[in-house]
């Protein structure tokens, strides 16, 4: 079966895109949201040395295979299957096995430069920007990025300056005019996932009854 | 009956507030909405002479009686019926007769400061803050002010950089943090519109189910 509609939820680093569409798919329930992730279609780096590939900007939108993503989402409306490529972070490549995913009445595609593509961008029904305070944002990648990834503040606060931050203001930022709505303050921000969850839900249930 | 929802669409001077709110009426229908707007409780100025009422700041937070507007919300989130003034701004006074006003499941109570005043916002149960570029807002003011009010350009300007302006930047954008959902483009964003539309028409089946 066809999905009904395609959600883009874009936002900078840390600004709780994840959380939201995390909120909303526990809202309309597992089997109603297919999420896709914009980091899965990052660029695979095998043929770079370790140390070129540690050079790349990935907040650069050309570090993304988009016309490989726009066809997976292509395939999707379409209510075929995907082969989910699957990103390893440490490598910089991609892993062997790629997951299987279904398309379900949902899509979700989120990503801090899922707005800023313009092919990506025609093909979603409603455009999300996830807002929130550039000094809570880096606040919450220094914390998860010296927990999660083992890095000094130092090398964090390095890469944030030199491409989070003018890559952010650049490309994801601006891409904030796309949107329909603005969540700000992220997944916590209960009414505005309530608002949106209640949306969806009457979509799906107008089809169920259409089909009924 | 008591209302199912307070909802407060805040934005600056013809960000397109209204516009949003007329067209959730419409898509909801007459009979479920009540607007309340934020202008029929200017203050009565008629202790004042005409020279002085001119000069008064009509931006500023001040010149609403907000005790009287949460006043009456109450009445209304209560169930009870109130009489909304009728504001005269050629004479900056009030009508001798206000309105009857009869509460419905959503009140909808709009304004360029309902999200910054804190009694009328810890009532309401979602925060839409209609945004546009200044420039626009600006654009939008001096071809209204000219061609409805009958005022020349120069004194639309003046009064936008001595108050509405100053104003703005204090109050109306400082409102925006208390936001749930930030709608960019006003009245013209139906994507917006129909998530608003249908997350509150799901409030109100959610109910008319319980009561059946």
């Amino acid at each position: 079966m066809k999905p009904i509609a395609l959600v883009g939820i874009a936002g900078g680093t840390c600004s709780g895109k994840s959380l939201v569409a995390r909120r909303l798919t526990e809202e309309l329930g597992e089997k109603y949201v297919l999420r896709i992730n914009q980091d899965s279609y990052y660029r695979d780096l095998r043929d770079l040395t370790l140390e070129k590939r540690a050079r790349i900007n990935f907040d650069h939108p050309d570090s993304f295979a988009m016309d490989e993503m726009v066809a997976a989402v292509d395939k999707l409306l379409a209510g075929k299957t995907i082969y989910e490529p699957v990103y390893n972070y440490a490598e910089h490549i991609r892993e062997a096995e790629p997951v299987k995913r279904q398309p379900r009445p949902i899509i979700i595609v989120e990503g801090i430069l899922v707005l800023d593509d313009a092919e990506l961008r025609q093909r979603m029904d409603y455009k999300v920007f996830v807002d929130e305070d550039a000094d809570i944002r880096l606040a919450r990648r220094i914390r998860r990025d010296e927990v999660e990834r083992g890095r000094s503040a130092q090398s964090i606060l390095l890469q944030y300056e030199e491409s989070v931050r003018p890559m952010h203001l650049q490309f994801v930022e601006s891409s904030k005019r796309y949107a329909d709505i603005i969540v700000p303050g992220g997944g916590e921000n209960a009414a505005a996932v309530e608002m949106l969850a209640n949306h969806l839900h009457a979509l799906i249930e107008r089809r169920s009854k259409k089909t009924r």
